[in-house]
Formats: structure tokens, sequence, C-alpha cells
């Protein structure tokens, strides 16, 4: 008997009646149920994206989500600030080339937190900058990017702050309408404890007016379309309805423990984890931790890309190692989504036990006692 | 007590073994057994295609798909054929307006069939033509289209012929690589028997060399990423994996019926359908049938929108009407997927009890009748 268990920072593990809700028998899209399915969905994912404004709903993966808000704002030949700390907001860039925005970027060592005064000084110098791309949580390294001060800075201009928080919606705090960020992207495989296949959107009246004058061609991906469509509880084009039943049992859970609560609950198994590392002599990559996934070193004399592999194929432990060139050099943990102290208890035991295995010393029990110290 | 039962061209009804397979808990997509289902997906898509040319998954509608072709065949200002007898030949039309494409369209009566050698005269017209867009069932009218002869016309001159099969795949004969048919855009939602949420498409050599000169933007939908990921069992994006679980189950049962044997069951219950609805004295709609779908007509004295609702709220029987110019003047019934001869007794059964109620004059089981005679 070996159990599986699921640390990566997405997908996440799906909670079992929403896993059963989309083993229901598939109904029509188009017709009263699946049409309070949507309808509700959409209400309750504005309360996660803490905003009034409507969340569109997209059949794609995350990324679909972010190219959508590229297409839907810039015209051709527009210039967008990128903050690029790792693989996704690297990815912010690339859209933005494929589609010739002219991309000023603001480049960050891997495992870094942006210094919002360095995109101020930017905006400065680049009086027609039209958005700044950001990652709420920046997944390859772990890094929380403060939000809040660069919507306080891009508020102050006509550009708009555009938000990547498809890994760190509903673990990490981000306040749309009270911090004025203009449009947040998410996803259903992350903190929303969905299979993926959703992508979420939302924009803000300022995010709407720089719409209207935008020229880069769209079509599957016109959030016009989208916004239309939603306020009858439809989108343009056939959804993911199984995904939007299943996400519906999901969301109902996060809205009666209280999105609040539920980012506390985050906080508490992200430092929990970060205790236990520290406690096991190891170090945290990031300068700035999210709640999302925590980002560890990999102690000298271990191999990284072992370690992982091993983990699963012995312990049924899925964690995540490094992404491109944070291959082998780092660990991460996912506290994300439908998870709890004992399951965060579960991932640091594993460590424990992995490092052991893999020469590093280890006394027993000191990363779990760390983390129960954390978490009473 | 009362049964719900899907007769709509999708989404169709999903089979339990594949509903249940996407209850299982979620594992991740970039680890072995992730790779194994999609590795196993993309070889049994291939016969599904009946071509060897590989088929790339996308997580999107079949619209997706379509755009994708789009996107990734043409240049600003080429020029292309549509072929447009219904909402989703029109559509082909919009996509490329919207990428700037100058359009060609050769417009039918919504029920009729093109005639090939309008697409022939057309191509000789406009030497200049990239690509022609058709449809292989039109699945709002229920007609299907002459692939085969289009292909033999697009085979001889530099354009491309490119195919939404989203509705009729697995249900209507289309042999990708005998007839030369350059690309295939299909979705899971229809003859595939898996919920909605995936597209694949097929390109073969000569869509791939005029690929290589395409300069229309394009990152989420950007092939050849789809093609070199798909080669490892992978996606460049994260994919709907609980979705490519399902549709394993589904497409294994396809393989294990052959395709041959599954487009003859098809072929059979849209005849026995047809025959039902000659008897009981109505009309059928399309000039050339499909065996996705069959659209009647409805007949004079009946409200065609009050039928479909009725029929779903009294009787959970779930009839297509008609779409756009054709609401309320046509009934469609499909055939299509997770279907056998006792389905289509159950369509017929209840077009005989909802008409009766709606005043049509019915001579209790003439339409049954008449199917049980084409069905044995």
């Amino acid at each position: 008997m070996r159990k599986h268990r699921l640390f990566t920072p997405g997908p996440t593990p799906v909670p079992t009646q929403s896993l059963l809700a989309m083993a229901h028998p598939i109904d029509h899209h188009r017709l009263d149920e699946a049409t309070e399915a949507i309808k509700e969905v959409s209400e309750n994912l504005k309360l996660v994206f803490q905003t009034d404004n409507d969340v569109m709903i997209l059949t794609s993966s995350g990324t679909g989500g972010l190219e959508a808000s590229v297409v839907n704002l810039l015209s051709p030949g527009d210039r967008a600030i990128v903050i690029r700390g790792g693989k996704f907001g690297e990815r912010w860039g690339e859209i933005c080339q494929a589609y010739g925005i002219q991309i000023i970027p603001i480049d960050l060592e891997w495992g870094k937190a942006v210094d919002p005064s360095d995109v101020d000084r930017s905006l400065r110098e680049h009086g027609d900058v039209k958005a700044v791309f950001a990652t709420l949580c920046e997944t390859s390294t772990g890094v929380l990017h403060d939000i809040k001060s660069l919507a306080e800075i891009t508020s102050k201009t006509e550009a708009v702050l555009v938000v990547d928080a498809v890994s760190a919606l509903g673990a990490d705090e981000l306040r749309m309408d009270e911090w004025g960020v203009n449009v947040v992207v998410s996803s259903s495989q992350k903190g929303l404890m969905t299979p993926p296949g959703l992508a979420f959107i939302s924009f803000d009246e300022k995010a709407w007016r720089m719409a209207e004058s935008s020229r880069l061609p769209k079509y599957y991906f016109d959030l016009k379309k989208a916004r239309d469509k939603g306020l009858q509880g439809s989108t343009p084009f056939t959804p993911a309805i199984s995904l939007i039943v299943g996400l519906r049992e999901s969301l109902r859970m996060i809205v009666n423990e209280g999105v609040e609560n539920v980012i506390a609950r985050h906080a508490r198994l992200a430092r929990a984890t970060r205790e236990a590392a520290i406690a096991l002599g190891l170090e945290l990559f990031a300068e700035r931790p999210a709640n999302t996934v925590t980002s560890i070193k990999v102690p000298n004399g271990v191999d990284g890309v072992k370690f992982v592999k091993m983990m699963r194929s012995r312990y049924g432990i899925t964690y995540a190692g490094g992404q491109e060139k944070l291959k082998g050099r780092i660990i991460r943990i996912a506290h994300l989504g439908w998870m709890d102290e004992f399951d965060v208890l579960t991932a640091i035991g594993g460590l424990e036990i992995g490092l052991k295995e893999m020469g590093y010393p280890v006394k027993p029990g000191s990363g779990l006692t760390a983390a129960m110290e954390a978490l009473m």
C-alpha cells in the first residue's frame, strides 16, 4: 500500500467532493443547471478575487488567461514594463514579444523580490508605458512580490497593473479593489482546488477603458464577449463544464471557511514549513517567501533531482524541484489549496526521512518539532 | 424518478467509466503517469483522425483549435476561401477577419451543402488563396460537406484545406491521409465522448511548410511548441489532465470497437432516425445529412422552442433546437458518441409523444417501426 501525496504548487490535491461532482453525468452547457453553476462560480470568484468587478471564466490554462490580458489591453508597438524574476515573469515578456509589444524588463536575480521603487523609476523614465506586468507569487522561486506597493505606484499613472495570481490566489493576500490592482489573472488548479483547464480574469474600469482602444487581434480570448456572456451565466464558446461543476464545490468550501481564514491558514502552514526547514539546518531560497510554496536550497552533497524522484517513487510524496536554471538547486514544497497542518507534518516528515537517506545529517523530529511549535 | 438523456450534438453523454476515471485523485501533469496518458491518447487520436501525422492536444474549446489553425498557417493580409453554410462556417470567417485575413466567402443557404466545383472555380479565380476553410458536419444545420472532393481540388493547388471536424470526428468518415486533408481540428465533447475542454489538431507536411512562414502572432496556441512537447508526452502549458484521463478511457472504447465500426454504427443510427422522421410525416432539413445529427423541420402549428423546453422539463429528454436564424424552425437530434440503437428508440419515442402533445397528428409507433426496420 503506497499512498500518494501531492505537494507541488499546481496541480494541487482536489477535494473528494469536487472530484465526485465532476463524475456526475454531463449536462448541456446552455441549459438551466449549467447557467446556475456558472453564475454561482462567477459570484464566488469575486469573493476570492476580493473585487466587485466581474470575473470571467476561460477554458484554457492559466497562460491563456495571461495572453488574454495582453491582447485585450494593448496595441502593436505599445510599451510595457515586465518584472522578470523567474519563469513566470519571463512568460509575461514572451507573450508581449509574441504580440509585438516593446518590453522594458526589470530583471531580478531569481529568488529576489522586486523593489517597487525600481518600477516607479522606470515608469518615470518611460512616460508612455501602457502596462506593468507583475506576478503575485513567482512559483518558480517561491518569491512573493509586493503588489500592494506596485498598485500604489501605478494608480498614479496612466499604466495598468496586471498581476499573474495564478498560483497564489487564495493563498497569499491580494485585495484587488482595495489595493487598486487593475487586472488579476488566475486559474483552477492551484489555490482553487480544481483540476487544470480553467483560467479566470478580472478587469477593473481603468483596464476596460484601455481595452476600448486595444488593436491586438483576438477571437477566442476576446474578453468583451466573455464579459457579456458571463452576465447571463454563459460563455462565448463551449466551456469545460465538468471542471466548472467541480470548481463550484471547491469554491463553496472556500467561501464557507471564509477567504480571510483560508489565507490565514496558508500563512500558518507556510510559516511552519519555513521554521521546520530552518530547524533542519536548511536555507530558504526566496528573499520574500510566499504562503503558496516554500523553496528550500538543496544542501551540499545532496542531488536535488534524485531526491525529488526518490521521494515520489519510494514514499509517494511529490515535491517540486527547481525549474530551468534552478534545476537540482531547490526543493519546492507547496502548502496550497486543500491542505492542513497534518499535511505539513507529512511534508516535513518526508523531508527528514529523504534527506537522511541521501546522506544529509538529520536529527529525527527536529523539523517536525519546529513545525509543531509554529502551529500551536 | 426522472432519467435525463442528452441528444444534443455536444456535449454528448460521457461513458460512466470515463467519468469515474476523471474522479481519480489528480496527479502532477509532468510525471510518468500523466506522460503515459498523453502519449496513449495522442496515439489513439491518430487512429481516429486516420492519419500518421501527429495530433496535438490543446486545453481549450474547439474554437481555440480553429483559431490555432488560422494563426499558425497564415500571415496578415493573406486570402482564404471560407465556406459559410451555417454558424460554424461563419465562425471560420469571424476568426480570419479578427486576424486581418481577407476572406473570399462561399455563402450557402443554411441547410445546403457546398458544391465542390464552386470552390474549384473560386480557387482558379483567385490564384493567391492560401487556405480553404471548411466544415465536415455543419452542426447548426446537420449538413455533411463533401470533404473528399474538396481535398481532391485543393491538393492540386498551393492552398491548404482546413477542416472543422469538431462535431463529426468519429461519426462521419474523414480519412485525413487518404483524402489528402491538410489540417483537421476536433474537440473532446462530441464523438470522442469526453467533457468539453480539449481541442485536437493535426497538420500534414504541406500545412507545416506553410506554418514556417506564418507571421500571425501566437503564444498559447503556438503549434510548433505543442508538437515538440507532444513528442515527449507533454504540453507547452499545464494541460487539463483530468479530461485527458477521461479521454483515455473513451478512446480505448473507440479503438476496441474499431474506428470503422464506430462510424458504421453512427451511420446506422442516423439512417434509422431519418427513416423514423419521414414515417412520422416530418421533413428533413439538411440537403446532405450527416451521421452526427439529424435536423428535422418543425411542422406547421408546432412551436419548436416550446417543444424542446417541454421535452426537457417533462421527459428529461434534451434535444437541440435551431440556432440563430433557425431558432424555432428545426429540431436537432444527435446520435453521437456513446449511443446505440436503444438510445435512438428513446429519441424517436420522445418525438412521437412530444409532437402528439403539441397537437401534431402522430400514429403511435409509426416512427419507431420505421426505425426498427432500418436497424434490423
